[in-house]
């Protein structure tokens, strides 16, 4: 099924919801709780909700656990998705050691390095080797998503290394605007983006 | 002037080539380089430069000074917004060393810290503060943007205290929904949802 995006943004937060819920011992949810927990509109919580097919039973509501599953289902969590990631400074260490991730299905398998004192040591979990290693290593690896938190003067060229290597996603959260085969897809996280519609829309208020 | 939010998205990406341009030593840029290096449509990049009032010259193409004056006016760069930021762990210093918040008009004044070995040092050039000295910290330096990337759990506590010290914006890069008074503008910035986004969109390549 094609989801929008607005749909594709809400059923994450659906999801954590759930999953507290669930673990605080409750069995089933009701549309109308889940719209008053998240601060959205009830009716758009049943629109989403009639996109997973599961049935809700009149006063009880939906059982939980099965919305689970077919949440994972409809945002991919539940097919593992091997990941690397190169560039171990601050926002890549951040990166290795979110916790959520791995709950969606992200499994960050590797991540690489430039300087010398950031390889060849476990962060979060993960193993960090040189940059020079990385199209063997994404191969041996079989990884199919790059996240890129490199310098931005080298994002292209480890962006065309991933490539190389058989990446056919990229998660950049560098600031250049990569230039990659048509096949590949990119993902940009832009804060300085993030920051100009922030801003504005707090000059919007003052006004 | 009200700007679409897909203008907004777009004007920082012309702001940082214009300024690289500008470094390398141009003097005008026309709206079909700037399109070709930013990977965008010509027509798109004539029309949102419109919006900024710089008249192009025949041949020539737009006066780049110019144009990253209004641009930065537009962004609301030109105006300095003061922002602190509670939790200075991975993530939260990543943001305090982005140098790029500064170029956009954002100085973050103060970091907050629950943990003692994390306060009363020099991150980035910002100085962290025990999380207690937050309300009389940010009314004592009139900070209006408050940056959230305390763990989950202190989110809604941190957010209320931020309120309370008159902060009038909050960028939200913790997975909690804040429950926060109406006139108070949240912008969230979740990972989790950007990674379903992604995932989503690699598995429908896929099919």
């Amino acid at each position: 099924m094609r989801l929008g995006t607005q749909v594709l943004k809400r059923l994450p937060l659906y999801l954590r919801l759930l999953r507290e819920m669930e673990q605080g011992g409750n069995v089933y949810a009701s549309g109308a709780a889940l719209a008053e927990a998240l601060n959205l509109d009830p009716i758009v919580v049943r629109k989403d909700l009639a996109k997973t097919g599961v049935r809700g039973t009149p006063r009880l509501g939906f059982p939980i656990a099965q919305l689970i599953v077919e949440i994972e289902r409809l945002t991919g969590a539940d097919a593992e998705m091997t990941a690397v990631l190169a560039g171990v400074g601050k926002l890549g260490s951040a990166l290795l050691g979110y916790p959520g991730f791995r709950r969606q299905g992200l499994s960050i398998v590797a991540g690489f390095d430039a300087a010398p004192e950031r390889c060849n040591i476990i962060l979060s979990g993960t193993p960090v080797f040189p940059v020079s290693t990385l199209t063997e290593t994404v191969v041996r690896l079989g990884a199919t998503l790059g996240i890129l938190t490199v310098p931005a003067d080298r994002a292209q060229r480890v962006a065309e290394m991933m490539v190389t290597a058989g990446i056919k996603a990229l998660w950049n959260f560098t600031p250049v605007q990569l230039d990659v085969p048509a096949d590949v897809l990119v993902q940009r996280e832009d804060l300085a983006v993030s920051l100009a519609v922030l801003l504005h829309r707090m000059r919007e208020r003052n006004d």
